[in-house]
């Protein structure tokens, strides 16, 4: 964490305060990983143990959202932070959010997964949605790790992946598409594959956001809709005003 | 705004700089509803002109993302607010949040529309997603009054008609299931409606999440995950500590 410059705060506690709060959001994505491990799991061995504890952990990463974020208004009450930190609370803020969208999508995995492979599914349909849900986990435990270590590197390797994210979604779509036209009867079924792959690509976009909030956060740099942000500094130049924050 | 504590406020500049950004927030709010009316208009009229708009759209809403984040912790620098001032300045870092995965969305749609009206589709499933946008666009608009106005019965309100949206939402994913069975060429064309409906009950979504933000600013009280935060104040109790913050 002394990346995200918690070293120059002078109040221990204040440090502490912080640790807690990044520890939080931590459990919260601990509980999300599992979550969605628990649908991949069952998508890759056909069985579907384990839908009782996802519903179980939805409900603690709703309360830890609640949490995390009268947490953030605490602290900004107590201790009025400088500027950097303010965006750490900000962007925890946002983080928590995407965290709990992620969990509202992997319990929507587990469950449709359980439909999935109790229905007449060719397995080889199976298999691709599992190895999607591989490339998602492995994006969400690497956001996870940046997070928590500040890891800037590690942050930009996993918004790369997500491009592979999208093009084995796309691919599944397409393929989905022609199992249906090929066999009609499966259609509900498949729709239900649809839904599944869509979830998981959503979870893929949720890292990205994430990945893009420990950029911001340990290098002051706002990497989210770059095209955007360019024509907004051109903007800002053009009118002559300073934008005093918008590095520091 | 007065609604939103406001009124206490001694410092007029301050005021002013909360007057303002609550009116980019509102700005934001406005290129969405134009970008879903878009989408909409072409389901019900068959016509997709003004898919550029949506592009243009979708760029000054990213930008204003961007623009809003920076002012909510130039804010938080300048002025150290207290409490409610930050719960308000949170809440709006999660709104433009909301606002910008809706402007997705309902670029999307208007994507998804103009290839859906172009090609061979049975009118009645336009129109029925038409329907669907129709009750998603008016939640937008409703989620936006309330936010202008700290109005916490508009809220409401907008928040019952979310089951309203899941439930066409779910009829029309069996009937465009039913079409695809009839009709397998259609398929391709049939997926594509299908993520129409699933980008029109995101919106939808989105909409909810606004106004849970309304209603935690208008009142302190928190209104997301009623169950959870059920469970939150029994396990504070428990251990005794005060949560100080959770109501002022």
């Amino acid at each position: 964490m002394d990346r995200l410059r918690l070293s120059q705060h002078i109040s221990r506690q204040f440090n502490e305060e912080l640790e807690t709060m990044r520890s939080l959001v931590l459990r919260m994505g601990g509980l999300v990983e599992q979550q969605l491990g628990i649908g991949v799991r069952c998508l890759r061995e056909r069985e579907s143990a384990g839908l009782k504890q996802v519903v179980e952990a939805e409900r603690e990463i709703n309360r830890l959202e609640l949490s995390i974020d009268e947490d953030c208004v605490r602290i900004m009450v107590r201790r009025q932070p400088a500027a950097s930190d303010l965006r750490l609370l900000l962007m925890a803020g946002k983080t928590v959010a995407d965290l709990e969208r992620m969990g509202d999508e992997s319990t929507r995995v587990a469950k449709l997964a359980a439909r999935l492979v109790a229905g007449p599914f060719e397995p080889r349909y199976l298999d691709e949605l599992a190895a999607l849900g591989e490339i998602t986990r492995e994006m969400l435990r690497g956001c996870l790790d940046a997070f928590a270590r500040g890891d800037v590197a590690l942050a930009r390797r996993v918004m790369a992946e997500d491009k592979i994210a999208d093009r084995s979604y796309k691919a599944q779509l397409v393929e989905l598409a022609e199992y249906m036209e090929r066999l009609p009867a499966i259609i509900p079924r498949a729709i239900d594959g649809l839904f599944v792959a869509r979830s998981l690509e959503r979870v893929g976009d949720h890292c990205k956001n994430i990945c893009e909030q420990v950029i911001y956060l340990v290098r002051g740099e706002d990497v989210r809709h770059p095209k955007s942000r360019r024509e907004q500094a051109d903007q800002t130049s053009e009118q002559g005003t300073s934008g005093d924050l918008a590095a520091g």
